[in-house]
């Protein structure tokens, strides 16, 4: 077979749906801003002190929220200065968050560079694959009552299983990258046309990978399909930020990403909790 | 045949016409603005509140326009706090509906960032193939007058069954997703270059996906060839925004998505009707 | 042969000039402003009549100018409000009209935000394939002093022809829909490397559907090789917006538009006259 | 062999080095700007009057300068409104030329929209063939000290040759083009994976096209490998602005520029000498 | 083999981990950065002078940080007037710097146009390829306790002996030229799936050109997946331009170069010392 040649379409399986059954969780927002530092040097030290007062009071809340928390971190390099990640249990709290921050007289002094809307999303591609194989062995037709009843019982299970993780708590290691990404649809190399057990076997070998570094990076993953302008945003934590090189330069020979992963603007900061923001903003 | 050629071009019917017959109905224009918060909150209350005002008012006016209803959201992140739909019976409305916008005292604070103009359209696959087929069985060459007055009566019938979706009413969810696509033209993969019996099958399984959403989102294709940057624009509302991402995503493993959609800037908005602007606006 | 090949070079006509013959008319520009309508609103009632008498009155000299014509349109959408067309005889009356406009007291008002700079354009794909092959048979070197003097005379017979297409007027319809494009480079389909004979048996197919619109709609291409960042510019008028699509729809579908057509930005306008300027503006 | 596969390696030389023999001149900066009309516009005449002054003597003094000559275009659209184009001996003096411009009172009302960082360079092709062959006829190993020295000798002997072409006058003409350019390095077609003979073929016929243009219009290349964002600037000076659109549409045809090369922005000017420099700005 | 194919996977070695063994030394931050020229003039020559000292007494501080240094340089062109280079033994300096800098009266009349974050990066491919071969043949499976421990000997014993190229002095020489890059991830051509044994040679040869300039460019690599936009950001100083263009030049008929990398914007710098900083501001 040709080397360029996509792979075949899984022919056998042709009647079983492509897509990987995903249950979603924390609604997520992160938002990039830059401080105006020449109005803010500005003001008097009184006044920069009143603001980040307000300011750092409403941090500390959100860092508490308990439908889901937020948290600061200051940004190296041009790209912003701060960014903020909110969890959240609804789009509707998140413009919630997003308007109780612009309300902030702090805001007078931010701008909004660029921001990242999506949903914390776990993708069961090795369930998906026994649940599908299982059904069709059972003779129940994809998308029949039957089959949608059968499918909404594994879904609620894992939602159960893994509500830990759909809405996470907010990690608390010093350092955070961001990162948006998509899956490849290239005219030869397209990763919606390989057969979901290729796909499986993929992940599940750039899994491996991740599980080694379990221990020094915590990772949340969340779709943004729909909802902003790539299809997953990755959340890295860690302690050390050359970890979050290692790992992602270790995955990037995994077949899934050296073919398949494309990749946006990646963003580094340290965390800047609310007590620490009027040090930061030299207060 | 290799993997990477483009399909067989229609030898047998090379005297058909390529483009799907198609009708267009409501003229449509989203516009995203962005609040200059800084100003706004500048402002006395009492000027805000006489400014919101004059905007809801009009904006009130505007969702019950007889000749196409208008409708805002409050949009997430940083690309806009608010998308301006307006649904209008000619592009000289939408301008008029433009320019009432420009002179509101509100607009003094609000940026547009962005927007879209389209028409709405329906692309009739199937009925272009049966009208395609019989018209050559029958002999009638095409563009002929003869043909082109059976094409018109097609239209005209079509035109009539379909009003009520060609000029639709402001869908009442309460979440709205707004994207523009193309349909590749690839060197290797051209949709333009597929027979229509071919991108009929495809738009047919297409709609199947959709079929099974029917009950939970409700779509508005407007196409914007000649109009705008992309060809189509697709307007979702739904009032469980979870359901965008699902559409979207089971749809991308569709071959027309997976293979020959192209996809731009994805807008998620939450409804903000004519009373609900002082809110948000924190008047 | 290998469906993703390039055509054969045209290897029994290997001395013939591959670039068609060429005719070059009225140069031109297109300006796109956005109007700064705080600003402008800012304004007492006295002082934007003043400026808008102005600007008329500049604008009214500019749509009788008797070396070509300038036309003003309100454009759709966030790309601007007002889009300006200027024929001319030369680059130097452009830019003359380029300052005069720079000069006016409304453009204190007016941001340019993009341009376009082309040259009215008729390429003669016909007429250069049968030239080049009389030339060839009567054994006329091609770029001999001798072809060269029979190419001139051929251009100079079109050119005289030619001269209603190539200095325009300014077309009379409401509407203008204007775009740049280029001819497709691509590794596997280049348009550059198409013999003569097929890039013409493919134009005139080309013609062939624009022939079908001639009542409906008025097309200018102008040329901008050398001059701005695309290759062609494309310029409809119509007096119903909607043929604009459904022209560009059914080319998109032609061999030449399929596969070799790239396209910029769609701007679509409604023409706004010198006595209609102050309308526009609330004036 | 398959037709999108590279060309071969050049196997039988494959000790030869594949750079050719490339020697430099002077260094050059085009810098486009904007004028901020309103704020100009603002001025009294006086001030203009004193600005323009300031700002035309010093043009002048550049226009005359001994070692290397620096020239102003009034640019078309809205790219900008002028370009300067410097010639200088090095980085240094170029960026003298630059704060020199930066500290003029004029430069309070011009913004610089873009750049473009060069050196004159001339690619010896024929030279290097024919070089690289004699010396490996002789047996010299390519970057031994014996090799090194014959490279040097025939370098500076073409330095020699070349002095007028490598450290050029301002060409007179009136009219200016200014683009840069990449050679494409594609997956199937990489112009840096070409036999060093056949680049040589291709830029062979690529120049037969430039000479019969010798007389209507003067190119300048120059090198911008390492100093900016595209490989070679090209500029052109001509007398009539048709002769750019020709000339490089012909060119577009040839199959090193058909194939392998990519184009940026196109900037095309009217000479402004430091004596109209009044007159464009309305003084 | 087809030309378009990608390298056979390496199967031979298959359980041998495809990614480098890498160290990692100094925290990198490059930040560009333009003069607002039109407010610095704008003020007394006293204020300029004040400004001035208080910046360049903190760069000169900079420049012998004892635990990484800062050099400044003036940028050619548009893309920025000074880009400053930080070297630091973690983020949280580079963090603290870029404060440091931001908190400056100078940084009023600065406006930061982009920046690069990384990390002074050796990929040891020799060292790798010995190692993982090594200790294949000693039977120890990669990423078992045993394997570590061995790797982590290695990769312990590199650092120690590449300190000085870990942890660099900033080069004296007078210009800079800085530019991110990336190794390309094509659909045919995808350097992520070459055996590590060919990437190697590759490397090896890359290596070797290199080599032959050591004694007039010093050239320091950094790494930046998971820190900034591209994989790379590549240093070069040395006291003549003209080497960056004539070294990058030929490096880009390598192999590794022609066909697997892929480049970002270009910097060109002049140093500009402390002592230098008042001479270039113009006080």
């Amino acid at each position: 077979m040709s080397a360029i040649s996509n792979p075949p379409t899984n022919t056998a399986a042709v009647s079983l749906p492509p897509v990987p059954l995903t249950i979603e969780g924390a609604s997520v927002l992160h938002q990039m801003m830059r401080v105006r530092w020449t109005a803010w040097k500005a003001l008097s030290a009184q006044d920069r002190a009143e603001i980040v007062a307000e300011a750092s009071g409403v941090l500390a809340e959100m860092e508490k929220n308990s439908s889901g928390a937020s948290a600061a971190f200051s940004l190296l390099g041009h790209k912003g200065d701060l960014i903020l990640v909110h969890f959240r249990r609804s789009f509707d709290e998140l413009s919630q968050a997003e308007l109780r921050l612009a309300r902030l007289k702090l805001s007078d002094y931010l701008d909004t560079t660029t921001s990242y809307l999506s949903v914390v999303e776990l993708g069961l591609y090795e369930s998906s694959l026994k649940t599908y194989k299982t059904l069709a062995e059972r003779g129940i037709v994809p998308f029949s009552p039957e089959w949608n009843a059968e499918i909404e019982d594994v879904l609620a299970r894992q939602r159960e299983a893994m509500m830990p993780r759909l809405f996470p708590e907010m990690p608390p290691h010093k350092y955070l990258c961001f990162y948006p990404m998509d899956r490849r649809r290239g005219e030869a190399k397209n990763w919606y046309q390989l057969p979901m057990a290729e796909r499986q076997r993929q992940m599940h070998e750039h899994g491996m990978i991740g599980r080694r570094y379990a221990g020094e990076v915590k990772q949340i993953i969340s779709g943004s399909i729909g909802f902003d302008d790539w299809e997953w945003g990755v959340d890295l934590f860690a302690d050390d930020p050359l970890v979050f090189k290692r790992l992602i330069y270790e995955m990037r020979f995994d077949e899934v990403s050296a073919v398949y992963a494309l990749f946006g603007s990646f963003y580094v900061g340290i965390r800047c909790g609310a007590g620490e923001l009027g040090d930061y903003l030299g207060v």
